[in-house]
């Protein structure tokens, strides 16, 4: 049976409808509604064929038995950051749920190989800032140490909040035994960049996912009266930030897929009678490719030390997290530009900018692939994070061809 | 008698003690401890044949009547920003105060002109964000129609912290009274900046208050994923903001005295992930000319609406305050320069960046001057503000001088 994209369209409506409001989709992970979302698509898995469990990560694992152990894992997340979009996440899920409940109907309950169909527990660690959260257990990339002591705003621990799911933290490593068998690993997810829409294309074919490099940068000045302080003795620690911010846009530019941005600025004192005495800055730089990563990196410190030296203001970098580039694997690349080839008419190959739970399987050596469909103005992380109607369905058809070009590789 | 400095150091070192705390002078206008500051002096003054009242905006007026209702005015603040230094403000009241006590020593309590001696309320505007609110109160520059919803940061609402310490919002301006019979205001304050120390002075005579222009300056651009959005099809408001921050400096340097600072960025949503789509920043311009100070608005009114073009943003500026340029008197320049030269040998004209109640007695149509000692390092509105000791002598007795000499050019 062919995958039904109305169906998934459908689930994808009521799920808005039951964790949504008017700001947008309310489904952080480790909260009330989150664990609706759960529970709802537990009450929509009844019946069918399938075992149910969740692991020591808290990643929810719905399992077609096949014939052999070898396993096709399928997923996606069903969290969302707070006021996120109806897609992203539960779309690459609810599409996996459909090509599952196809699959059941075609084999009869038994296909060759293991169906497994995966929701990743807090991809986007809104509540903690730990993203990846159950991948990476999965993956066994990620202990419990760096992240114990983490408090959500309200200054809840994170194993408080966690065990009230159900998840004891020192047993997270336990959900590496989930890896057991798995050969493949299909993800579909809304591309929340701009680049199928520029090309007008539905869909494309994910290379694999950018390398980060994410870093605090602190400026160092001399706080003083704005009105008492002539501009040549100044110290001014915005200005050298200044500078930075707009030089890393020409080190990005340098590399036809490589992003740099600032994202968040505060001044101290920060306020308008006093120049500015320390400037708090952040740093996120991406690319595919581990050396052009290294040497942007290198070109935005080496920048940041001039500006701080020509501003008479001193300069620290501190690392807030960094994840090497995780290229997909090649023959399921090529698969997944046949099927989006063969739904779509014309594939374009693309790295993902953001990060997603499969580049930790990825990671974890089981190989990989993503595909996008396109995201109407690149809009995502935001209740007006849409795609069309249209590409939903040649999506949800061209991820079901996926699954089955790999299947039947994998059988083979 | 000639003025005491010893006396006055003393004095500052006491209220130091009892109103300030490890981090710093603690007399926030409209708070205890700020009543306390002015309770101590009322009972320093006791004993004196002087008059003591509250004016309707909280002015403190301690009054030696004279043969005549012809009165000369000295005075400067208590009050202080938190954690502020132990000079600022009370320096020049003490001094005055010394003053005062040396002038009813000499006349036998009765002078030929009357003498006063002013604290005014809330010079700094630090717990309500409303400056120089005494001062602009007497000199019927201000109603309380702007500022009656003010609140501090607990919420508490201007009118009712006021109520507390004695005034009614709906009377500050009979606070004009005390306008009747004044011939001419003189202050002392430390220079709050790094000019008179560069050039081995301890005293200048201040030509007046630079004019100030105030403006919120708010880019905006469109928020988007740090990862996904390739840097070509950006719209980044931060960078429109970093090119504003850098060019103010430009504008500034090309008049002698001016000054611009941007001393506040926010950038929204300003997480390390996302491209900046909103950055609200704060500009600070000040010249002691008019037209010059007119240009340099224009000019970066201009630049920053060609950076949000270049950027793909908009901009819009919002008018925070402003004042023009106040002229000190020339007569009273002139005497301050000889009380300068024959205390310290060498005198420097300079204007003030920072704002005084001399430049709202002055808009009043007083004859005003103000005298401005070294600052170390220019540091103010910080513990560390401190000047020579050496130096607070000769301030003292040049502002003893600047008295007499004012005084005998009234009486005749």
């Amino acid at each position: 049976m062919a995958a039904d994209s109305v169906r998934v369209v459908s689930d994808l409506r009521e799920l808005r409808a039951l964790t949504g409001d008017a700001n947008g989709a309310q489904r952080v992970a480790w909260t009330p509604v989150w664990l609706e979302a759960r529970a709802w698509f537990r009450n929509k898995s009844q019946g069918l064929p399938v075992e149910h469990h969740y692991d020591a990560a808290g990643n929810s694992w719905t399992t077609l038995r096949g014939e052999s152990d070898r396993s096709l894992l399928l997923g996606s997340h069903l969290d969302s950051v707070p006021n996120g979009g109806w897609l992203d996440g539960c779309l690459g899920f609810l599409a996996g749920f459909e090509v599952l409940r196809g699959l059941i109907e075609d084999f009869d309950g038994k296909p060759p190989i293991t169906i497994r169909l995966v929701d990743w527990a807090d991809e986007e660690g809104a509540r903690f800032g730990r993203s990846l959260f159950g991948s990476s257990a999965f993956a066994g990339t990620h202990t419990i140490e760096a992240d114990r002591q983490r408090v959500d705003r309200d200054g809840v621990r994170l194993e408080d909040a966690l065990r009230k799911c159900g998840v004891d933290v020192e047993r997270i490593g336990e959900a590496a035994l989930e890896r057991r068998g798995a050969a493949a690993y299909l993800e579909l997810h809304i591309e929340q960049g701009p680049v199928l829409e520029a090309m007008h294309l539905p869909l494309g074919v994910v290379l694999g996912t950018k390398g980060v490099e994410r870093h605090a940068i602190t400026f160092h000045g001399q706080e003083a009266h704005s009105g008492s302080t002539p501009m040549g003795v100044r110290r001014d620690a915005l200005a050298a930030a200044a500078k930075l911010a707009l030089e890393i846009r020409p080190i990005a530019r340098r590399h036809p897929d490589a992003v740099a941005t600032m994202g968040s600025v505060k001044t101290f004192p920060g306020i308008v009678t006093a120049v500015v005495g320390r400037c708090e800055t952040t740093l996120d730089m991406r690319d595919l490719d581990a050396g052009i990563l290294a040497s942007m990196l290198a070109d935005a410190r080496a920048a940041s030390e001039r500006f701080a030296e020509e501003e008479g203001c001193t300069v620290d970098w501190s690392k807030i997290w960094s994840i090497e580039p995780v290229p997909f694997d090649a023959g399921l690349i090529a698969l997944c530009e046949e099927a989006v080839r063969e739904t779509a008419g014309t594939s374009h190959r693309l790295p993902s900018g953001p990060l997603h739970d499969a580049a930790e399987v990825s990671r974890a050596g089981i190989p990989t692939v993503m595909m996008f469909v396109q995201s109407l103005q690149g809009l995502s992380h935001n209740k007006a994070e849409d795609t069309k109607v249209e590409d939903l369905a040649l999506a949800v058809q061209a991820f079901d061809l996926l699954a089955r070009k790999t299947l039947n590789s994998l059988k083979g």
